[in-house]
């Protein structure tokens, strides 16, 4: 399977005054834009979002299609935090099936304008009954993955707060980012602790925003007028809600799965990534997918990041984008957002954070505490 | 295209004792019984479920894996009250691709443990925030398309009341159903008006309930050991989700370009279908689309009725299961459970609701007031 990404969108991360539609119009319309292309030639829209309890609107398609002003084929998915890989996906299937030949995808979230205790509640709920009743949140899951790595392969606060400045500096240089501040290892270390052992500046946070990209089949690529980059594997699993029924916390299974379904499919290996997004909800979810991904063995995550291997400079840049920690996380857009990153990073377009070496990307995303992963592979 | 599907299943619609999980569980099995397989030779599967606000548990794809005890692809989908149908046509697609020989599609809505006043802004949730703002809700909705079609055409009350009176008596034949009640005409019309000329009896109910369906390629049906009925047309359009924006309230412009889809594909006429499941969330919902799928002119469906064309004994029984007025509307399960009683009745398998005749059948998913539609079209 080939598939074309030949355009995308990205609106800017944050705190926006704008609602969901003209979230999902703003990054649309960019994406149509840059595919030199006209909503007329889409033959069918998927939509990512979580939860229709942040914006009080259900029936997102049709919202959509207001807003585009089109008759279309318009789905909404959602599989929690990875409902952007997850059109991605869908699309790429629809347009492998032959009955399309193009495909647009918007992820898009509204977060900042409900309550925060709403919010608690909203996000909770993709976790199990079993962990909701028993007060889990994701930070105190997070969190649990992280004590039992610390113990497992003496990793520590430091290693996490080293992917946190790295994000940071990372997003620093991101005009769509949601946070342009750079951190220190210290100002990690000291923020205020929300799970230990993760802090403040551990975790991902609560924005708006929305991406896009335009995606058609291998032979349709060429009428673009556009640089296509093409979408060459693709992986997705769904494992159990709870993380006790994983046998061991240092590992994330779906993304294990996910990973080898796309490292197939696209007859690629982890040595050859040039550059990732991964799925950095906490900190310590970017250092366990490293792993699981197979960019190094399991519990040597701490030394590649030591040697800085994962910075902008590295062999691997992680998150040249910022990441969720630090470009954003508006849920229904982050699977998009990553993928929009990595077509851009092997466009060669991310300016003052472009990777030296960008011929493959690939892409982690991650719903609930990992029960769900979707990894995507790119190549020039 | 020719999708085969070789096994059903479907819980009793009601107030159910059951939680999401239980009901997905109990028509999944069903499904995986009927088809005489199991859950290890199924290759991907969809959920249709309209929103996380009823059982306050989204990443509904990790529910259904933990339920199921398997690691799988597990997608959601969501297009409002057309969830169920959306799901079908996306596993459709998915083994369309040749990506996927069979596939799992499980809907399921648990309504009824959810306070009457959270349900009516659930629901609402699926229309146009302009609608939303002018405290329009559903019935007010499909009464303004009433009024307009008997200021138009004629149409009466009583014509209405014959619907509900039809799919209440299909109900009553009908183990599964919410209902299993008669009415007379007489019942409808003194029932509690809700939305002048919408009465009680002219609205679906609120349900807890879940439908499943096997699928898979035309190559694999005949592996199973089931008699496989075909899925030979599928048709799917998005409109503008206010209605506001038709211009002409008598008419879903929606249901029109499904079906127009459906029939292109299936190489197959209105007159060739034998038997249908419409989307009767009210009754003037039935009698509307009847005319937008060409079962009669526009304005004409009244006459069909008053002939006795739609009952179990005519020649084209409409909503044979009793349809949403009174098998039940559990939102995200009414689509796949449209398609179960097609499947059954091609089968000829429905005991006495049997259609006399039924070598072609169509069902017709709407969301919201129209804005989505979803037609399927099935054959032995």
């Amino acid at each position: 399977m080939k598939i074309g990404i030949v355009g995308t969108g990205h609106t800017k991360f944050g705190k926006s005054e704008q609602n969901i539609e003209e979230l999902m119009l703003e990054a649309t319309n960019q994406a149509l834009l840059s595919a030199k292309t006209d909503i007329e030639k889409i033959d069918v829209i998927y939509v990512a979002n979580l939860s229709s309890s942040f914006s009080h609107q259900c029936h997102l398609p049709a919202v959509l299609a207001s807003a585009l002003r089109v008759n279309k084929e318009i789905i909404r998915v959602e599989s929690a935090c990875a409902s952007g890989g997850l059109a991605i996906k869908e699309a790429a299937i629809a347009i492998a099936s032959g009955l399309y030949k193009t495909a647009l995808v918007v992820g898009v979230e509204k977060m900042t304008e409900t309550p925060i205790d709403e919010t608690t509640a909203i996000l909770a709920s993709a976790a199990s009954q079993t962990e909701i009743r028993h007060g889990a949140t994701f930070p105190s899951l997070f969190a649990l993955m992280a004590q039992r790595h610390f113990y497992k392969y003496h990793t520590t606060e430091k290693d996490l707060a080293q992917i946190a400045l790295k994000n940071h500096h990372n997003a620093f240089l991101n005009p769509l980012a949601h946070f342009h501040k750079e951190v220190t290892v210290d100002d990690v270390l000291k923020s205020r602790v929300i799970a230990s052992p993760l802090k403040l500046l551990d975790c991902s946070a609560i924005s708006d925003g929305a991406a896009a990209v335009v995606m058609c089949s291998e032979e349709t690529a060429p009428y673009f007028k556009s640089e296509p980059i093409y979408l060459i594997g693709i992986g997705h699993n769904t494992d159990f809600i709870g993380i006790y029924d994983r046998e061991d916390l240092t590992q994330i299974p779906s993304v294990k799965k996910a990973a080898q379904k796309a490292y197939l499919m696209s007859g690629k290996f982890p040595k050859d990534i040039d550059v990732a997004e991964l799925h950095d909800c906490f900190t310590i979810a970017e250092l366990i997918e490293m792993e699981d991904l197979g960019f190094c063995d399991k519990g040597k995550a701490a030394e590649m990041i030591a040697k800085g291997e994962t910075q902008l400079v590295g062999k691997l840049p992680i998150n040249p984008s910022g990441g969720l920690k630090a470009k954003g996380h508006p849920i229904g857009a982050t699977g998009v957002s990553q993928v929009v990153e990595i077509v851009k990073q092997l466009q060669g377009t991310c300016g003052k954070r472009q990777a030296k070496k960008a011929d493959i990307g690939l892409t982690c995303n991650v719903g609930g505490s990992g029960a769900t992963a979707i990894v995507n592979i790119l190549s020039r």
